[in-house]
């Protein structure tokens, strides 16, 4: 199934509001390391749909994108309840793959900051191609 | 894809170890209630497997087990590191449904007890008879 | 420390929006079960919101919120980037004790029906009666 | 509260056995990213077990450990149900950091490798010194 009408992506950058959840924190009452990951998740997400493509359906349409590479540093934590902040921005995407800078803010403080290597991937596993839309030209 | 030589099912119960994860605690150090239900899909897993069947051959031979309905009584709290015993009997498999019965103990105190409805369907999402082998007559 | 000004509860039933993760998905791309009571617990928490009630100062000031029955009907699956819609009603608030129901639906499908009952306890994990601001009393 | 008797490290690298979970699986049925996290903190957990120290009592006594820095590499994906072996190693334990080596294999195939620092604080959030028991002098 092909894509219907994609767009060239022209933004690259924005930001997301993420509220921390009970079962998100862990004993120390903070968010959990791990479900910052989730998030940088949510951020690539919701950064492919500012620019009108849904991640589903590029999936659907055989385009599989997967994390072969991240970098985090955790600088304050997270509290339950907590509203933060992701920014997220595509700094390259080029041939098989797109990386991604990210930096999750509470107000004016940066709790996290980080980076990732995304490949495309077809259902076999294997490396595709970017679709030409996908690719940041400028 | 068929299951190879797949065994009928004799055994109706069995129990595994479980450590409770730092991660599965929340803000009040103790195993968040939303992780019990992972545990009982793992306790699901493990009396198949103890009857000689891979869930993931079943699913990928087209047999699909989802829950439709669930109860859980939690009676004590989980602690991190705790090494939880998981009791899980399948009281009921025939047609297209196996019922389950589950406890949840921390040496001889029960933390929570609970059963659940697992109905068969195949990749379509339209109900399906269990495998013969897998409907229990006795 | 003590709630400041706390409000009686005078709503009992909201709705609130949610979007499934990639991260809450399981093998059959669709929503796994155990998230179900994640969004259960958010609906509780957003309700006490609506309120003028924030749970993480409930917590704060001594009353800890802990599950301790609950029953759930999977009817339809959810997949993958759908929104859905929860909508969770206090049918009952006395003594110690909460009592949920709830229902969560796509569209005009429900998902999933299911109700619990909530106990409040102090820090040392005793019943403690609940603040007479909380009683549901109509 | 103090560690009764703390033993001093001696053992600094040691493999745990993991089976993939379903819950752990994402949609597109392979053990999701972020919780290879999670596996990085059960294979800290049990290295520190293997040296006859519990993490719990050790935040029990008032030293907490947080995640300041993480990297990860993902070169193959793991599969629900595999059995996997994480490797891990404290390659530096001195000061206020702890620094741990990580590879998640399956068989003799890397799945992942990655590195963390550890920062140890109290429980206002303050960086402490590890215990002399807990720095690696060799």
């Amino acid at each position: 199934m092909a894509l219907v009408n994609p767009k060239t992506i022209s933004i690259f950058e924005n930001s997301i509001e993420i509220r921390v959840r009970y079962q998100e924190t862990d004993g120390q009452r903070r968010l959990h390391h791990a479900n910052y990951l989730n998030y940088f998740e949510m951020g690539r997400v919701e950064l492919l749909r500012a620019n009108g493509i849904s991640y589903k359906d590029l999936e659907d349409s055989g385009v599989i994108l997967v994390v072969t590479d991240l970098q985090i540093k955790y600088l304050r934590p997270g509290d339950y309840d907590d509203v933060l902040t992701l920014f997220t921005s595509i700094t390259r995407s080029k041939g098989a793959r797109i990386e991604h800078q990210y930096e999750l803010k509470k107000s004016n403080e940066i709790l996290a900051s980080g980076n990732s290597t995304i490949a495309s991937i077809d259902n076999s596993g294997k490396p595709i191609r970017l679709p030409n839309w996908l690719q940041r030209t400028v």
